[in-house]
């Protein structure tokens, strides 16, 4: 059985944005057509989960399609999850979950913690898909709003943050839940629009739980090896041996690519269906294990996107170690990226094939809206060393999508710079909780910025590891993260409710 | 010599928004072809000041139409004025206006306050015009950008919000600026830019001076006669004879115009140039004059719009109540407005006419975003009885502009109900100042909401009038108003220093 490569591209920027001359010249490098900017962990069939674990009603809400011009007054139908199960009626709590990237029941499957903490505050869950994924299409269907440049343009987080505020309004009252706080919680990219959504619409929600939202990664706000530092960290910390075994695996894959039988050579080990293209395509498909294998690296086994062990980098490191004296350096990188690949042992051969011409939302918005700058350095990463350059990267997305970036917006509209001044004199009752295995979280906020504006580190932590259902083998310091946002969160609504108490209010 | 009405439209929605029965039967009513919502105050011709009195460069810099979508790439140039004669260097304040609807030398000249406290905080000085408005027209002319609904699309506030976050910051990287603090000024729309601009950017700049910002004058946050009872209480103060004149000219003008030769005795009577259509345009001609002069009912002569004595309703009504014995109530009328329209006394007849089809910014606005309630009530107005009927509201807009009003849509994206607990709870550093006299305060904040969002009101005061220069005529009490807001300006400006030096900032 050949796995697909999560539905889309999966390919890094690594193998786009490459610029340095030294990395092209040592790893044969070229530059492919425009294929994929990172991406954040999302669904193995972009679809929703095969099973349901919470209880909710799937309901529909008509949105324009432009809330800041008149122009294009067309409809469509963005789809949200509600359970008024344990919700103790009117001006009780409203926990809000801020769509990202992919199908909303998939979100809802694995955010079990808005559901588990909704009882004990008496609140209402709402799950809202952002539009243009899931169900949620403009145009009627996915194929029509993924059609063009044109079709896409409206495909932003500003759009999808208004969406969920008129959403918002718009239940509250028909819900005559005028006065119930809001609590906006999100995971990765949905954690940025949940502190976005915070910042921008305090007056419609009280306060937010941004866990891994790297709302910092744009710009030069954090250094760009960032990314691939911290996940080559995470290897290194294991093992220094499967570490170097990692980064000296690329020359090896290009001098292999080089010779005449090469790619058919790495076919064959690698056990794919079919021959390579060329050696960038098979770092690639490493490049992206080794950092969803960064995201995902919980303490427990797990099936979020793949399923996997406890510990995956740890059971990786030990495969890669492990092999019997004689085992090839490429023998060993195959050995581990199987247990990212094939942990059920099911597969019969990897299928590296994908549409480059396929149209997938987050490259739209990372050709448009979401230019995070990064870069592979020499000194600590164990990935290929690469340069990010924008030159490259605008005329990749002109000539995928027919649109230029506009790679300071998101700090012009949302802020970064200066993110501490800002907040501190400024905003309030914002969750910024990460783990730092995770690679996002080198672009997060990882302290505190004053009483309100929160940072939940954790050492352990990987990907919106808090927002996951409780397991029997959370650690304690997962435990106490959670218990600590708990807090938070009654908190804010304590405070909200003593508020709106005390004042005449107009 | 004929004066034009303004330049564009004046009648107010008195003329359009009339639903109650009793009204039309009554008066004769009868609903005219849409006209225009409730103005601010604007240039008489809508262009610029006949002599400069403040120093600045006028510049050009291109900004996309659509900033929130990727469909319409297209730019347009915005003008904006600056000064940096007093700028005392990098990290020094930036003084920063908000355009609103009119061409910004304008209004540049009739903000002196920002002017002339510039020197003494060392500021750079920047007026920046709204889209759409003076030289700062997309599609390269006005003509071509109000020649449709179409083109008039990206005539938003949030847009013109975030044509201001872009120039900020392209500005302030151009001029090694970054850490200069940014302080926002505005009056009428202009203010309701600066409170909002400080609420959705407060990442760009660290305070607000909202002047005469009726930022909750939408739905139902303050009753809707709250406009046109202000005006009326602005004359009955002065003279309860006044108040019950003009309350009882509007019979006797529809009797009038029912009568044989009513409308030419009208139009005599009230020195037309041409003959009147309808009782009603004599009525709106009437209504506009009032309101404008609660607006600019300042207590030194001015010549904001009109030239005008000091305290102009205590004059239009000293002229109403002090004509001779056997004066008609109408002859009384018209000796009371022509103070407004014809203090110089240069005019020989007036000119109601203006074009219906032309196209204005301001009714766009008002038939898009801005929809703010008002009706006259029975009991405490002096203007006809109406009720506001948002049917025929959105049935004009549509016949009008083709385009159908979000009534809803101001209040979802900024905010406005239950203000206090929101900006308590989140927001800093906003002054709200009023005058009572102003029938705009009614719609703005008048109490503080917290130690940095405050609300400076003035019994006394009329539209913005903390905004104008200096004059030798100024009571205390304008003085001291000002005062505070120094200090407040000068707080904000510490502080944010401390903040700066105190932190390591991100």
């Amino acid at each position: 059985m050949a796995i697909p490569l999560f539905g889309f591209h999966l390919l890094f920027l690594l193998s786009f944005f490459a610029s340095s001359p030294n990395a092209a010249s040592a790893s044969g490098f070229h530059l492919p057509s425009f294929k994929s900017a990172p991406v954040f962990p999302r669904n193995h069939a972009n679809g929703p989960p095969n099973h349901k674990s919470y209880r909710y009603e799937t309901r529909y809400f008509s949105q324009v399609l432009d809330h800041f011009s008149f122009k294009n007054l067309s409809t469509f139908q963005q789809r949200y999850l509600i359970s008024v199960e344990h919700w103790s009626g009117p001006s009780r709590p409203i926990f809000f979950y801020c769509g990202n990237e992919g199908d909303i029941e998939w979100f809802a499957e694995n955010t079990g913690f808005v559901w588990e903490i909704a009882p004990r505050f008496g609140a209402m869950v709402i799950f809202a898909e952002h539009r243009y994924y899931g169900k949620s299409m403009p145009y009627g269907s996915k194929d029509a709003a993924y059609e063009s440049a044109d079709s896409l343009s409206h495909l932003t987080a500003e759009q999808a943050l208004a969406d969920f505020a008129v959403l918002l309004t718009d239940l509250k009252q028909n819900l005559s839940a005028e006065n119930s706080p809001v609590v906006l919680f999100g995971g990765s990219y949905g954690g940025m629009l949940a502190a976005w959504m915070r910042l921008k619409y305090p007056h419609i929600a009280i306060g937010a739980l941004a866990s891994s939202a790297p709302i910092l990664q744009f710009e030069n706000i954090v250094p760009y090896e960032t990314f691939y530092d911290i996940v080559s960290n995470g290897f290194k910390r294991e093992s220094v041996e499967c570490f170097n075994a990692i980064k000296q695996s690329w020359n090896e894959i290009d001098d292999q690519g080089q010779t005449a039988n090469g790619l058919t050579y790495l076919s064959n080990l690698f056990r794919l269906c079919r021959k390579l293209d060329s050696p960038q395509e098979l770092s690639d498909w490493l490049s992206s294990a080794y950092s969803y294998l960064a995201m995902v690296n919980y303490p427990y086994p797990s099936a979020f996107m793949m399923p996997l062990p406890a510990h995956p980098i740890k059971e990786v490191c030990t495969k890669i170690d492990n092999q019997p004296n004689g085992t090839s350096n490429l023998e060993r990188i195959f050995a581990g990226v199987s247990i990212y690949y094939n942990y059920t042992g099911e597969v019969d051969c990897f299928d590296l094939s994908d549409d480059p011409h396929g149209m997938d939302g987050w490259n739209w918005q990372a050709c448009t809206e979401m230019v995070m700058p990064m870069s592979s350095s020499r000194e600590n990463s164990m990935f290929p060393t690469y340069g990010f350059d924008y030159a490259s990267y605008e005329e990749g997305c002109l000539q995928s999508y027919g649109v230029r970036p506009r790679p300071r917006w998101i700090t012009t509209e949302f802020g970064g710079h200066n993110l501490s001044t800002t907040l501190k004199m400024f905003g309030s009752n914002i969750i910024f909780s990460n783990g730092l295995l995770d690679p996002w979280s080198g672009g997060s906020v990882l302290q505190d910025v004053s009483e309100s504006v929160v940072a939940l580190v954790t050492e352990e932590g990987a990907h919106h590891i808090d927002l996951r259902a409780a397991t029997n083998g959370d650690p304690d310091w997962l435990i106490e993260q959670r218990e600590s946002e708990i807090d938070l969160v009654e908190d804010w609504i304590e405070n909200y409710y003593q508020q709106k108490a005390a004042l005449f209010d107009m």
